[in-house]
Parts: structure tokens; C-alpha cells; sequence
């Protein structure tokens, strides 16, 4: 450490949020240069160097083949495939000498399907398995938490290519259980989920999260086994209600009730119902947004939901893309005249109706439910609004939040929510890639036929945050043994050269039995100081060299227990070795 | 082979101008993506992964740190040292999108003097020496060769920082020996010549180059030992002569003599010397330019040199650098009517002079050479113009041609010219972007000194092509061992199923043994095809397991040489470790 380029820090950056952020910033891991782009100094580059060859390994082991593209790539393929639009203000472009357009790629599909369109044209060539560990880009609208969301940062993209769907669905299966191998070697708790496809096209997909308070992604679980992220969770729809005996719509006077909650308070005092009072759930909440298109043009969007529930704009999104959310401004009122705000319902939305604005519902509003909703005037409401009776929506939309205790699509109970980081993403993309670049191949009768495709991604520059946040304490990183940056962190305690002579050649010893040790032989540094940057870099072991010599022995410290040993000098390497392997 | 991702191509791609592009496409080693830009496929990654470790491990045994930096930067850090500007077209630049201006980085001096600022602060902690091998970007105006001159390219560059001078000589040397021993691993013929520092600053400076005919620079040797790139040639300069005698100079009438060529064949028909000949070298040819500075502006410059040479412009530029050279064009005549085209002479050229034109000489126009030059007047030549009696320019430059005879700057005699490969570069950078930076580190006595630094560049994937320019024949590829992506091609013959049981059995023990082998288990290709894949391919060995068969022996030629030799099989395994080991 006398050498090392390494300096600890005292003080947490200032715009850390979560711990790995803190802890690999503090710890000469990483260092910032911009929002969202950070460098590797030697530590941190030793930790992604690790995940990515236990990467490596799992990719090769199942056959896949190593290639590496640029990360400069050309407009072309992108606009064949719409994604140059789509991608929108999401990915960093820019433009040549010579003002041709480009894009730093966010990822590869496009590249690969020509790679292979250009070189195989037979079904005996399939299946094949690419992949490449590559730094990839992305222009984050809010770059944050340190390497954990960066705008650089280093992917691993796999891509599957199959004569027919059987076989895509083989390669699925093998990259799922590559990924388990990865994942658990990775050393996080992590949980698969069913994953929304979004911008991607596609079918089947599933994303490997690691579980994390501090992760942006929420996901939900059932005691039964069902897991999804929280934009591919479905309503369980309930049947149609018979509504013939049910009353006819009446308005209303709701006077200054723009709110659910003053709705439901009026409602309970000015009309209350014999069987029970008013809630929330009784009511239908219009919200309007706007649908910004990659091609630029804006569409609003009448969204009814339970008044309960509120919309979920991660799910709204996944659902209504490549299209962006944004806000209903009072422009869009003006431009719109019908609507009473506060008041919006049924009556002037839809595509038949005045507004013409598109309306979609939650799914839970059935044929038959009746609703509290808005009368289109201000300070009135309509009552016995029945769904398939006094309205019908364009269609339906799964934009609502999901809550605990909602049911599992497949009835396996009640589902929790928890929080996760993405950090892998299986995905049966399926042939539309290959039809919109033309990738065929020669079938077992010579006719040609579409290839069918998979893209399956591992985050590994943000593997280390995800490790760092499922390993740590107050004090600092608990590396799991599999990525630590080094096996062993020797500290020499003290001002005795025969103390550092005793360390000098333990590490040596060491070494030569093959563990890296990380020897910190600085003379002049306080025993207290060196502990506390050996627990914030966090080695799984810390031997400790010191006034134990006087005894014949050294201590040998677990860094995720706290366990400490003293053990016999001549049996330290033997002991450690044990420890470590 | 039959399922690795491998397609050799029959044809050379019709861009390829020299060998190695034309092999490594052909091989299936890289595919073109956009010009200068290449994926490599499973073949080349291979290749360029050993050059990866070739320098890391002889950048490590030296004591340098390996560190990864973003490739995306933003632009702060070269506005300081006026780089953004300086380096105009030739660099990558965009917005993100905030507006924020941003580089893809060519090079990272700045970057790194701020990581060390940053960190380190005592003299204590130096020498320091840091690394990395990193994706770079250079938006060439011309990107050709494939690999060769890429705009997206693998590059090691490494920085040293040091507290005074000789800490600098000390590190340099140390790079110096290091780049010896990995340019003997990579295996080509290579020559280290004095380089001129162009547009980095700082003094002492030698660059690596790949002997090639093919290469974009010319260099010199002379055989006393003298070697430099073409644009760090310094021209010996002659005494003054005394000029009391000479004859006063005088306009005649040459008309139709605007090139040197028409000049001294009219001067040896109107004005023959007593003597000899005319020759062109007794002319002074003024060649106008454009200087395009950072800036923006232009700037209009004369060059008057010997009539036997040309102007050589990438020595202009070296010496003109960060300023771009230009057309001086019709508009700029206009501009300037005293410019008589043809006829221009130190009569009006000169910062004092009509034109106001800065005008600068070859080091050979001393103070007593006499000259024809132009008269300022069409179809006019002065003769007997004496420099410095008749004429004084604003300055020297070093902006003519070297040729093939022309004396060494040090007197180890005539010089020789050849071409090269730029494959390595190092540099004593010295002070200048420490200062620009703040990098200022506490001395011995606590006073605040500044580091000096050097800087280090190896070009990682340019070292692929460059070993296939040295190295390969009209059939294809010779890989040296040390980088071969395979250490050896095994060719299974035949259908018979005998022979590739042998040969599955082979490769199993040669892969057990350690070697890597690169197995073509086709069934329906000919021998005749798999030969010339093998010899494209370029292993350093090839093993053929085919009718030898019948005679216990499996044949092992040597792709170098063309060598052959018939092995019992049950010696192969120990016949092939010992020829690649």
C-alpha cells in the first residue's frame, strides 16, 4: 500500500445516495469525472476484471462465442429498425467529419443480426450463440447512485440465433441457467423475475434482480413462487357483473369535491349509502396525460382507474412505449374545453366522444362494476356510472400502481413488493429483427426462413454496486470471495522492523501459494487507521501482523463475522490458504 | 471449426489497399461496420486479447498501475489546456443531453494529471506510473487499412509522474526498456527513431515503428546509427559564405519559365555560367500556404526552399502544428495582387514586406548563398540574389523534403529512407499540462513543486495489423507464436471416420497438454479448401491428420517455413508441445 495508487477517504461525496456509491467512491474504487461517468482506479478495475471472467467463464462454458463490436456505430441499421427514433433523447449521438450520423450503441441487436445475415446462410450453421463484454452507453436522464446507473458502463450482450421457435426457446433455457451459474457466483441475493419487454419487441422475457432497498426497480413476489417486475405484473380481471337491477346513472351537485378524498368525504355526509360508507375504491379517477411519439407528435390519453389506486408511470410507460409520458398542461385544457377539471368523466372521453381523447381503463373495470365518477361540469359528479352500460372505454391499460396484497396473476396469493437492481435481462426477442434486416437462412427443403432471435444481457460494471450493496456494513465492503479485489488485506501493525520483516515474508509466503494479498506495509500510519481502510475496502480476510509476533502468532480476522483467530506464525499460510480456498 | 464463428472469404474486400487488411477480413479475423470501424470476431479477439496481455504483463513488471478512464469526456479539462480547440476535426465531439459538450477521448493526459492531483499531494508518492488499455477515438479524415488506421481503436497509454528531471529520464528509460521487450514479443521488425513532438508539447520524445513498406511514415537511419521519423530530420545547416565578391543581383527577362523546370532549362540557353549547369538547387522556389489555426483564423504563409526539393507537408505541419495547412487559393492571390503566380520573389514576401506575407526558409539559405528566384514580375527572375545582402527572411523551417543521401544531423553519415508503422510512442511531456493543472506536490523542504510527466502510447489493436504487415505471404497469414490466436491448426482429411476419431483424440491431448488448437472437423469440405483456410489462417503449426493414418503418422508442417515432417502418432503430442514451446 506504500505504492499502491489507492487513497481512502474520510468523508462520503457529497452526492452519494446509496451505499455502494459511498463506499466504492471512499474507497479508491472508482472516481467521478462526470455525471454518470466514472474511472476505475486499480482496486475497482481488479473487482470488474473478476465479474467479468466469471462472465466470461459462464458464456463460454455454454458455448457462446466471444466477439467484440464498436461502440461508435453507424445510423443506418438503427433507422431500418426504427430504433434510431425510438431511442430518443436516451443515447448519445453525434455526427462525423464528413456529418454522418452516429450513435454511442446502448446495445447491439441490430449489429449482430447483420454479422450473422453477412456470414451464415444455412440452418446447419444454427444455433449460435454470440455474445460480447463491451462498454456501452446511454445518456440517462438522471445518471445517479455512482456506477450503479452510469451513462458509460460495461455490458455483457449475448445474443441467440435459431432456425425455429423450439430451438429459441432452448437457447433461452441455456443462457437462464448460465445466468443462475453467473448469479450465484456473483454472490448476491438476487430473484428472477417475469419482466415487461418494452422497447425491446418480443415475447418471453425474464430479469435477474438483485434484491436491494435501494434499488430503483420494484418488483413483486408471491409466497406461491410468481415473481415479476412490477411493469409486467396483469390485474386478475374479474368476471362481468349482471347490471339489470341495478339503478340508472344520476348527477349530482358534488360542489368543490375536485379530490377523491373530498369526493368520498362529500359523498359519505351528502349521500350516504345504507350498507356501508364510501370508499375510494367506489370511485373511477380520470387522469389525463400526453403521449409524446419518437416521430414528435403529442397524444393525449384519458387513463380511468380506481380512485384508490393511483397511476404507476414506470407501468404506464412500459406500456405505451416507445411513446413518452408527459404532463396534460393547461394549454392541453385550454385546447380541450369539454373538460371540467376535477370533474372529468365518461361523458366526453373516448374516441367517439367530444374530446375525442383516447380513454382506457384499468382492467378491474369491468362490464358491470358502477362507479362514482365525473360529470363533465364543475362540482358534480355522476353516481351508478355501470361500465358496458353508460360507457364504454377504447380499450383497456395496466398503468395502475400495484400494491401488497394485490393477487397474483396465477393465483399463487397475495403478492409483496419489493425493491431490486436489474442486473440481468433474458429475452425472447423472436424474429423481428431478423424480418427487418432481412436475416435468413436456408432451411432443411432449401426454403428460406427466418431466423429467430435472443438477447440476453448482464450488467457488470454494475455488478460491482449491486455486490457492494447486498455486502456491507457501516464500516465498509464485505467482498465475497469469488470478486474481491484481493483474497487477503495483511496488515503490519507498529514501528518494529521485525514486525515488517515477519510481514514481508509472510507475504511472500502467501503469494507464492497463490493469494493475492493486498500488504499494507506503510511505516508511518497509525495500527487504528489501517484497520479502518482494511473494513472499508473490505478483503474477506485481514491478517493482522503486530505484538502477537512476541507470541509467535498472528491474528486472523473474518471480515464478514468479525470472527478473529490467533494463529501460529509457521501455520499462518496453511491456515489461510484454508480460509480462502 | 464447424461450429466455431468463422467464415474465410475468397475474395479481397474491395477497399483493402495492404496486406493485412486484405488477410484479416479475408480470415474472418475483423468485419468493416463503417469506415475505420471494425468488430472483431472470435478469431481476432483472440489475437488482439494476447497483445492485451503482452503489454499488461510488461507494463506491470515495470511497476505501472493499471487504472481504466471513460472514453466519453467532457470538456472542461481540454479547455484548459486550449486542446478542445487545438484539436479541431480530428476528434469526436458531442452534446449530451443537456447541452453538456463532450469528447470521445483520443488521448488522456488531462484526465489523468487530475486523478493524481486529486489524490497525491507529497513527493513521497512519486515516482508514479500509470496505465491504461482503453478504446479510443480519432475521427480521421482519411481512415484506411483497415485495423491499420482506425477511427475506433485499442490503444495502452500510460503516464509518468515525477518530481524533477531526472525522476523524468529515469521513468523514460524505464518505458523505453519496457517497449523494447514488448515490441520483441510481438514478434516484427521494428525500429526506434528520435520523433518530433507535434502537437503534445515537451521535449524528448522517440517513437516505435513496424518496419513496412506499407506504413504511412517515412523514417530515416543513417548507418552511423541515426535513426528519426521524417519529421524530426533537422537539416544541417551550412556556414554563412562571405559575399563581397558576389555580383550584385540582377532582374532578366525569363518569360514562360514558371516552373523550376522551364526556369533552368531557359537560364541554360540565355544565361549560361562560365562553370557548370544550372541546376534546380541554384533556385529559391517560393511555395505559398494557408495556415488554418485552432482559432479559426488563416493565416497566408511563404515557404521559399531549394528548387530540387519539395515541400513535404506532414513536416510543415509537425512544425506549423497546432495550425493546419491549407491551399493557398485564387482567392487568396487576389487578395494579394503584388503576387506575381510563377514569379514570386523575397521582393515582396516578408512580414516588412508589400504583402505582409510571414516569410520563412529552408535552413539551407544561409546568410552569402546566392539564388535565381522570382522577380515579383511575370515572366521575371532575379539572379545573384544573395541572402542576407539582398534578402532577409522572417525566420527558418524545417519544411522541406529529406531525400535519400542527405547528411544525419549528428555526422554519422548519409541518410537512408524507409517506411513505418507508428506503434509505439514515448515522451517526456515535462511540466506543461501539470502546470495547466494545478498538479503540484509538497517537496522535501514543503514547498510546492511541480510534477513533471511523461506520457506512453502503444497502439494495441494497430499491433495486430502490424504483425500481419511483417508477417504473412501471398497465401496468407504467419502468425508468430507468442500472439497466435491458436497455437496450432489441426486438418482432419478424408470421410473416413477412423481419421477424425484419431484426430478428436489428438486434439483432446494436445488440449489436455496445455496448446491451444484450432480443430477443422468439417466432414464435407475438401482437404484442398481446409489447406488454405489453414494457410490463410496463419497458426504457426499445422498438424494434418489424414492417409498417413494408414502408416501411423500424422504430418506437422511449419506455416513459416513450409516445412514438413511425418510424426508417429503416438510422438504428436510431444513433437508439437516442443515446436510451440
Amino acid at each position: 500500500m506504500s505504492r499502491f495508487f489507492l487513497r481512502t477517504l474520510r468523508d462520503d461525496p457529497a452526492d452519494a445516495e446509496v451505499p455502494s456509491h459511498r463506499l466504492l467512491v471512499r474507497g479508491g474504487y472508482v472516481r467521478r469525472v462526470a455525471p454518470g461517468i466514472y474511472s476505475w482506479l486499480p482496486l475497482g478495475l481488479r473487482v470488474l476484471a473478476r465479474v467479468e471472467q466469471i462472465v466470461r467463464e459462464e458464456m463460454d462454458a455454454m458455448g457462446a462465442q466471444e466477439v467484440r463490436f464498436p461502440a461508435l456505430l453507424p445510423r443506418e441499421p438503427y433507422e431500418v429498425t426504427n430504433r434510431w427514433t425510438e431511442y430518443g433523447a436516451n443515447v448519445f449521438r453525434l455526427q462525423d467529419r464528413r456529418g454522418n450520423d452516429m450513435m454511442l450503441g446502448p446495445t447491439h441487436e441490430e449489429f449482430f443480426t447483420l454479422l450473422v445475415k453477412d456470414l451464415y446462410s444455412s440452418y446447419k450453421d444454427l444455433p449460435l450463440n454470440l455474445y460480447q463484454i463491451q462498454t456501452k452507453y446511454r445518456d440517462e436522464a438522471r445518471p445517479r447512485a455512482g456506477i450503479l446507473r452510469g451513462r458509460e458502463f460495461v455490458m455483457k450482450d449475448a445474443y441467440s440465433f435459431d432456425i425455429d421457435d423450439a430451438g429459441l426457446e432452448a437457447s433461452y433455457q441455456a443462457y437462464r441457467e448460465a445466468y443462475v451459474r453467473i448469479f450465484d457466483r456473483l454472490g448476491f441475493e438476487y430473484v428472477i423475475v417475469h419482466a415487461d419487454s418494452g422497447a425491446m419487441g418480443g415475447s418471453a422475457s425474464e430479469e435477474f434482480l438483485a434484491v436491494a432497498e435501494t434499488g430503483e426497480d420494484t418488483f413483486v413476489r408471491s409466497a406461491g413462487g410468481y415473481a415479476a417486475n412490477v411493469e409486467a405484473v396483469t390485474t386478475v380481471v374479474p368476471d362481468p357483473l349482471p347490471y339489470d337491477d341495478l339503478p340508472a346513472a344520476h348527477a349530482e351537485q358534488t360542489p368543490e369535491t375536485p379530490t377523491i378524498e373530498t369526493l368520498v368525504n362529500h359523498l359519505n355526509v351528502a349521500f350516504p349509502r345504507d350498507d356501508r360508507a364510501w370508499e375510494a375504491a367506489d370511485t373511477l379517477k380520470n387522469v389525463l396525460v400526453v403521449l409524446r411519439h419518437p416521430d414528435g407528435t403529442r397524444e393525449p390519453l384519458a387513463i380511468g382507474i380506481p380512485g384508490d389506486r393511483d397511476v404507476d408511470v414506470r407501468r404506464l410507460e412500459a406500456h405505451v412505449s416507445p411513446a413518452e409520458v408527459e404532463v396534460f398542461t393547461d394549454d392541453d385544457f385550454s385546447a380541450h374545453p369539454d373538460l371540467a377539471k376535477g370533474y372529468i368523466g365518461p361523458g366526453v372521453l373516448g374516441e367517439q366522444k367530444s374530446t375525442g381523447i383516447r380513454y382506457l381503463v384499468d382492467p378491474r373495470v369491468v362490464t358491470g362494476t358502477r362507479w362514482v365518477t365525473g360529470a363533465d361540469v364543475d362540482g358534480s359528479h355522476v353516481i351508478d356510472l355501470v361500465a358496458g352500460r353508460d360507457f364504454t372505454p377504447d380499450g383497456t391499460i395496466e398503468a395502475a400502481e400495484v400494491r401488497a396484497g394485490d393477487a397474483a396473476p396465477d393465483g399463487s396469493g397475495p403478492l409483496e413488493l419489493e425493491r431490486g437492481i436489474e442486473m440481468g435481462h433474458i429475452f425472447q426477442l423472436g424474429r423481428m429483427y431478423a424480418e427487418k434486416l432481412g436475416l435468413q437462412v436456408l432451411d432443411e427443403n432449401g426454403k428460406l426462413v427466418t431466423v429467430t432471435m435472443g438477447s440476453y444481457g448482464v450488467g457488470v460494471s454494475r455488478a460491482v454496486a449491486a455486490v457492494v450493496e447486498n455486502s456491507h456494513d457501516e464500516i465498509g465492503i464485505v467482498w465475497p470471495r469469488e470478486i474481491a479485489p484481493f483474497d487477503v488485506h495483511l496488515v503490519a501493525t507498529g514501528k518494529d522492523d521485525a514486525v515488517f520483516d515477519a510481514a514481508d515474508a509472510l507475504v511472500a509466503e502467501l503469494e507464492a501459494a497463490g493469494i493475492d494479498v493486498l500488504y499494507d506495509d506503510r511505516r508511518k500510519v497509525s495500527p487504528g487507521v489501517k484497520f479502518k481502510d482494511a473494513e472499508l475496502l473490505g478483503m474477506p480476510t485481514i491478517v493482522v501482523v503486530g505484538k502477537g509476533l512476541a507470541d509467535g502468532v498472528v491474528e486472523v480476522r473474518d471480515r464478514a463475522t468479525g470472527e478473529r483467530s490467533d494463529v501460529p506464525v509457521a501455520e499462518a499460510v496453511e491456515n489461510v490458504r484454508a480460509v480462502c480456498r
